[in-house]
């Protein structure tokens, strides 16, 4: 052996790296209905008008003041805001839960720009590379993704259309519980599912976190969207005692159809999760200065805002529901909140018949455009023949985009036998 | 021993584990001014006015363009707009190369919220954790924020005011490249500094890349901000055959004055680097959609916009820099661009200088308020006699400002000796 060696080898290592791309990234799943996007817009290049009940992007009317918010903007210098949000908004965030009666204070408000980064920061502030979070499956997809980035790991908590998604019982998901999980997260009402948790449930989360030393992230955007006077909603800020472990995320997106705005916060009672916020906060500067004002509008409107839109998404559920059960053969649990809904479709490969809809199919120049339930499940082939459908549109194109599902299924299943 | 044993310390240790918080949060460093706000607030409530030249907020007024696009904001529905970007803002920030005679299409060009999440996205697109990035020091403190959050780390390539913080040469940066080594991180014209990198510099880091495998990421954020007619600015985006190492970061943030609108981009030719970009932008949804449409009319103003911002700059940096040569004791570094300027003061600890001048100093009613150097320096203990100066204001505060500090250093010293 020459005493040179091993340096020439790692000379001759370091020179031959080639450009590589981060793991993480790799990690970070596409959206579930990226495939389908050429599809959907070759369609519309056919001349057919697709029905969209597969993103939850609402076509309820942005209420004025938020509009006005904008359109009154007049300062000389468009200029960062403080980085934890500007002090009128963090205010009237913390005096929209006060009326819930949550004794939440401007301090322990950091807005965000929108729930995701509300998520982002949340995994941040409790997860190191190679933790796990607990996630009840079918979940909202870029759970995993906001995870990836930090090298942390969504590990489903399994439950199935079958049983109405049922929570598992606490020693069911204490099994999925290991020496590095740092979080429980769970979403209520919940994407995709249209779950509300009860009071049992969040019992079950609370015991288990407080057993544990876990942290409960809660996510709690389509709070306002609750159709049935017998569900209950049950907060994170209502557990008394919990007050270290509880983390919420929250987006003026759904709540007044303000989803271009990119406003969101997190709440939090633990000072040492709002510390790191804080320099999170920091580190990207502030959040957009005008979508703040705005959402301050928004949070400063009179409560009763809300009737209507429930009302109306109300009707958009029953009318969803009522035309998927004349469909033989599909299976649907009814949700409470939120304004998705998972189907299972008499098909096996659910995402093939997505396509089947935008390629293969129309009735009177248009067709439907559904989201594959698989996207949903990061278990391998669970939800292959489920789909999730976004009520976001008026009750009479419900009614049609039904029908044409209605239409579209049988003759999917003889083309494809 | 008892079989039992191991399963039992095993339950014990599970149900006494403890919350704690990310390690990856403690390293996201505090903003340099951090300590300093307090002692600002105080100073605000006794009356003083206070000349802040610590931060990167210009008083430029924001182009009506911008300002109109938010006050003509006038959709029914405020909604997401498209992950990457509105299309035609994508066309016009590919437009805005184009005019410099880089040869970029609206594909290459990811629109993000603010220069923030393009670092960030470029730091994500290719380290994993315990990669690093090397980055000339001193630098913008946040770039270690962003490695942090994704356990990632900046390797400081040491240089100093001595010397006009002159690029150490190929070999020596090369001893600081790792098997780890993932990027060469650096900004041009430079914050804190305002160096602009000359084609000699830019040379030696593209080969130190094509040697080593490494991607080169530029932050051009101040590119239209350059002083001097003998100063001419090299984009990463003009290296010939260096495609696919190239990733830029830009902002409307400087160039617009519109910090507040959080709009930025991410521009590559490298698919690999823009298809990670993709699935991280559309984990978030989108950038703020009004702000979208305010960087878009500012984009599409014609480029004279800036010969009378450019000339207002270079006014205000030199009445700095008169002003400061006047101080006696005080070494600085004529900034070549950017709105930043490095010097060194007669005093051990510049950070209690910047208490003093809070705390203890006023004239007329009026102080200064500045960023302590050793914020801009990861190496322990460099920079603890410097300070960074933002020449944001109009040239006659900045006139007074110097003054002021004229007055103050000699009764700092006197007081603390």
């Amino acid at each position: 052996m020459h005493g040179s060696e091993p340096l020439k080898g790692y000379k001759d290592f370091m020179e031959q790296r080639r450009l590589t791309l981060s793991a993480r990234g790799g990690e970070v799943p596409l959206s579930p209905i990226r495939k389908l996007t050429p599809l959907a817009d070759d369609a519309k290049t056919r001349g057919t008008e697709i029905y969209h009940l597969n993103i939850g992007q609402p076509d309820i009317r942005t209420p004025k003041p938020v509009i006005d918010a904008y359109r009154s903007f007049n300062a000389e210098v468009l200029a960062y805001s403080p980085s934890l949000g500007i002090p009128q908004l963090r205010e009237s965030i913390a005096g929209y839960y006060q009326r819930y009666g949550h004794d939440v204070s401007p301090r322990e408000v950091a807005v965000t720009v929108g729930g995701s980064e509300a998520i982002f920061f949340a995994l941040s502030a409790v997860c190191d590379p190679g933790d796990e979070i607990l996630v009840r499956e079918p979940f909202y997809a870029n759970y995993i993704a906001f995870a990836a980035m930090i090298s942390a790991k969504v590990v489903p908590i399994p439950s199935s259309i079958g049983n109405g998604f049922a929570l598992p019982s606490h020693d069911e998901i204490a099994r999925y519980i290991t020496p590095r999980t740092k979080a429980i997260l769970y979403i209520s009402p919940e994407n995709p599912t249209g779950i509300v948790y009860d009071r049992a449930e969040m019992e079950t989360l609370r015991e288990l976190c407080e057993r544990f030393g876990l942290y409960l992230i809660a996510d709690e955007v389509y709070r306002e969207f609750i159709y049935d006077d017998h569900v209950q909603f049950t907060s994170i800020l209502s557990l008394p005692g919990f007050e270290q472990h509880a983390i919420l995320i929250d987006s003026v997106s759904k709540r007044f159809s303000s989803c271009g705005a990119r406003i969101g916060c997190i709440v939090s009672f633990n000072r040492g999760v709002m510390e790191l916020v804080d320099k999170f906060a920091q580190a990207r500067l502030c959040p957009p200065t005008v979508g703040q004002l705005a959402a301050d509008a928004a949070y400063r409107m009179d409560p009763s805002y809300f009737t209507p839109i429930r009302d109306e998404y109300k009707r958009r559920r029953d009318v969803l529901v009522e035309g998927l059960r004349k469909i033989p053969g599909v299976t649907l649990n009814v949700p409470e909140g939120a304004f998705y809904l998972m189907a299972r479709l008499p098909v096996a490969d659910a995402e093939d018949f997505c396509r089947f809809l935008l390629a293969d199919f129309e009735e009177g120049g248009k067709t439907v455009m559904l989201t594959p339930g698989a996207g949903f499940y990061s278990t391998p082939d669970k939800g292959r023949d489920e789909v999730r459908i976004a009520y976001v549109l008026e009750t009479e194109k419900i009614r049609s985009a039904t029908s044409l599902l209605e239409q579209a299924l049988p003759l999917y299943r003889k083309q494809s036998r």
